[in-house]
């Protein structure tokens, strides 16, 4: 379904539904609920039934809660999301920067002792609620279990979804089902576990080599696994879903009822691992002394992609990176002032599903323009639609769902003739994407050890940017996959076959944004000579083959090196692109693509 | 004193030593006892009394220690002693790459269940001892206090050092002692705790402004302390050595005998912050339920260098470079093949000591020519000294103690004429320490978010360095200061006052060895045109100003910014060292500081 442009939640519905939500409290005996954007699943993207932080706020963001208390309702978002906060929630939202300022600092201060804050024990993880509670512990201060208030003042609360799921091909997943299972039974009784919950479905997806469309942009069905430390696995997920992959599925694969979920847990004999930082409290309160915490054993094995998935992801970057070119190749047709950011996005959704292989977008597109562009997760609406405008930037950002895999990919446009400060920008996140894009860097480092390279050249100008340098990336799941990222955040070693963006960026709140991000699938470095033959060393292959726009690079400011970075990679996107397409956008990618 | 040269430990001590040892485990019935080299204050130099490991193995490096077992004795060292190790102890010890290799597993592998090894809870902090208990926990191995073995046996152990305690003058510390004082017991009672043990020296010299001479190269005297949340302290240390020092420790300092020294604590009321990181198991047993685990409370504040502390460093740097300089012009005046690594290092010393402002060598000097340059901390003996030969390179890693300020310089200096797999490797360390110089990052960073950036020139070619970029340097104090770094193991963020080295290297065994190493100071990064203006940035000054040997430069590997960094440095050293120099130094500055 092509995305869409309405306003679904309007500042003005939140202080009624706030209201409401206070009553609710109040006749609960509580003095605060909590309102996180996620769902039990902990995912990116929630269905319908579980928006309920935009339904009560208004802010459509894909992280952050609302604490709503007597007087105050505080709205914590991220970094990604200061400036969207503002425009989309009325004044009796307070918004707080987080995670700078904490919950627990923030109840102290909002609530007298003896406050009672009530929360959904299936939508908050246990290392959530083990913060909350050492955070506030020596105060008076105590978060309870209770029921989802939001739910029972939210009178046309749309269904939880149930939609079919299907087989991913072996051609795709590049090893069967059965084998994976296997060999994390094997970790399993390595580690002394005699099960594993699973709670997140792009896991279950993965291990099971299914996929779903329960969620939008994110091909998985909702559900909860236990895999048992002999290779069999329960299924709790309707089994209506499940109806076409039933032989798919095999005999070890048992499909159970939803409902019997937490009674199959209670009868489980530990110690049965349970993840930490996504399952819900509420599982870890019913396996009891049975739970042993430890990492989702799907995480890492999903996060290191096969060969096949690997030539999957790269198939699937070069489709798209055609469409993406098409899309280019009309944009710079187009005079100044005469479109719209919702007319760049339909035409970029209408080029990727040209050819029928695109399942579903992977993301809403980002199409922001002049000071839209500085709103880092900015999704066009009806409402702040902007028209693109002479000497303005365009930042777009987006991708693609393929069998094959997953694509991200952002360019920054020139709308017209854009001035030198821009440019100056441009070019130094466009140095910092080159920089990460080159490095070689000794195995067992993570993403925070090398962090610094992507953003050294927006530090030197004094400037830097509010969000992580890049993020993992799933075959055919999720665009945003952990535990990988290229981030300060991230102490996980980065491993060859792991798919990350690369994506610096710039941004000037009210006049301007900038991104530039390709898809990178970190390698084995083979040696060099000279180098040290004892060191292991991982490297990137690059992914994303779309022209970066030339017009906006300061030529001056590139090294050599950069220099010869780019005209490589212009190089080989011209090659690998151009057999692609028409001759108009032909005649384009040439120019795009010539030498600098 | 000058440093000496002759062989301390010779590696056939070592059997008949290790055989004393397993015959007192025996009857002390242990299966094994560890010797650290750490005494019970954690410095990194210690006193002839506490140097255990290397009176039994041989080995004399910094950092390690011997598991000694009935059938196998591990010799645990880090990477900069792998090389080293090998050379100085004999067939009975066998080397352990660590922490690569934990004490644990390692027991675990050569013990059988049931195995009891002692240790001496005064030389393990209580850090160590959690770690190995947490390892152990499971397995059927014991660690069990136990007398110190190593002191049954060692018949001529020398007595501990009494050396007498001198005041260290306001003009250098900036700040009264008392105002430190009342400063930190509002920190401990903000933080609730009614005291906190200090139990690292240079803690105890910083708070109160004194300064010692119980250790080798490091201003500080053994004892420990107590402050009060009122700011009383109570300093247990010999009498004797504090004579001078009475008038100027004030009523608020009350001097004890060391032998009260556990009576007292075990008399304190509780909380009583002690830090997990340094203080010894033994502390923590005395103190029992009183103790609160927390960080030294002095560690910061001192690391943090007030402006009479940077001051004085950037004098002390400038005294100490125009040493160095006449050192190196006296250098290139000599024949290749004519002189030696301890004849440099005593001209050295003579070039330090000249001015009778140097208290003492800030470390043994480094000096290793040839191979014995890639051995990474390398101390010469009459037994490994090298002749200086055409075509080597000299590493020269020095460092001195003035009453205003500590200082530590690396330079690698060519012998005749150099072949360019070396001077490439040297360009490459010199790329990586001018980007650290160069550097501005974001408030809040750690040495863990920015090291990457001083190694990133040598990843491209293939090769790394195994040691830290770089270290905490104190002020008039220990040459390695934590808990700053700029290492992957520190997360504590870098803060405007810090002193830190910037050391990249490169090493290849049996060949060569190259590094570069300048002290800088962290302070706020003034605003730049152009650059976020509400983004707190930070940057360094350099207080080291010596020349690098332009004659191993590969000019072309250098970017315009790297050899304009370069050529601005080498000027900024001709201005401030040409004053201090005589005729013949002047000449070779004005030679060795020429634009490139």
């Amino acid at each position: 379904m092509f995305q869409t442009f309405e306003v679904t939640a309007r500042p003005e519905q939140g202080p009624p539904r706030l209201a409401r939500l206070r009553e609710t409290m109040r006749a609960a005996g509580l003095d605060g609920f909590l309102v996180p954007r996620a769902d039990a699943y902990q995912g990116e993207y929630v269905a319908d039934h579980d928006a309920r932080l935009a339904w009560l706020t208004g802010f459509t963001g894909s992280a952050g809660f609302c604490a709503a208390l007597p007087d105050v309702a505080g709205v914590f978002v991220d970094g990604r999301y200061r400036t969207q906060v503002k425009s989309q929630v009325a004044d009796v939202y307070t918004p707080v920067p987080w995670p700078d300022r904490g919950l627990a600092d923030w109840l102290k201060e909002q609530l007298p002792d003896g406050g009672r804050v009530g929360f959904d024990p299936w939508l908050h993880t246990v290392a959530e609620v083990t913060r909350w509670t050492e955070a506030l512990s020596g105060s008076e201060i105590e978060m309870v279990q209770s029921a989802n208030l939001v739910d029972t003042i939210w009178e046309d609360q749309p269904e939880p979804p149930s939609n079919p799921v299907k087989a991913h091909p072996l051609e795709f997943a590049g090893q069967f089902a059965a084998e994976k299972c296997a060999a994390l039974a094997g970790e399993l009784r390595k580690a002394g576990h005699r099960a594993a919950v699973l709670t997140q479905p792009d896991s279950i997806m993965w291990l099971l080599n299914i996929r779903g469309s329960d969620i939008p942009r994110n091909p998985v069905a909702q559900g909860f696994a236990v895999l048992h430390d002999d290779g069999r696995v329960d299924l709790f997920m309707e089994p209506a879903k499940l109806a076409g992959v039933r032989d798919h599925l095999g005999a070890a694969v048992t499909v159970q009822a939803p409902d019997g979920f937490l009674d199959a847990l209670a009868g489980l004999t530990g110690p049965v691992r349970l993840d930490k930082a996504s399952a819900p409290q509420k599982l870890a309160d019913v396996l009891g002394a049975a739970v042993a915490f430890g990492d989702d054993p799907c995480a890492l094995p999903k996060a290191r992609k096969n060969a096949a998935e690997i030539a999957g992801s790269a198939a699937a970057h070069l489709r798209d990176g055609a469409a993406v070119v098409e899309l280019l190749c009309w944009l710079d047709a187009q005079p100044p002032g005469s479109v719209t950011e919702t007319q760049v996005v339909t035409r970029l959704e209408t080029c990727r599903r040209r050819d029928n292989a695109l399942q579903d977008i992977s993301f809403d597109t980002i199409a922001g323009t002049g000071p839209n562009g500085a709103i880092m997760h900015y999704r066009v609406s009806e409402d702040t639609d902007r028209r693109l405008q002479d000497g303005h930037l365009l930042v777009l950002d987006s991708g693609g769902q393929y069998l094959d895999g997953t694509t991200d990919i952002t360019r920054t446009v020139a709308i017209g003739q854009v001035g030198p400060e821009e440019r100056m920008a441009f070019t130094r996140v466009l140095q910092g994407m080159i920089a990460m894009s080159r490095l070689r860097w000794p195995r067992g480092l993570a993403g925070r050890d090398i962090e610094a390279v992507g953003r050294m050249p927006l530090w030197l100008a004094g400037q830097d940017f509010n969000h992580g340098l890049g993020h993992g990336v799933g075959a055919y799941l999720s665009v945003h996959e952990g535990p990988q990222r290229l981030s300060r955040l991230s102490t996980v070693p980065l491993e060859a076959g792991m798919i990350l963006s690369n994506e610096p960026g710039y941004y000037r709140e009210g006049a301007f944004g900038i991104r530039i991000e390709n898809l990178l699938v970190a390698q084995e470095a083979p040696d060099l000579p000279g180098g040290d033959h004892d060191r292991a060393m991982l490297c990137w292959r690059t992914l994303t083959f779309v022209p970066i726009d030339r017009r906006l690079i300061e030529t001056d400011l590139l090294s050599a090196a950069e220099r010869g970075w780019l005209n490589a990679y212009h190089a080989e996107v011209r090659e690998k692109i151009a057999p692609r397409l028409g001759k108009a956008a032909n005649v384009w990618l040439d120019a795009a693509t010539a030498p600098i």
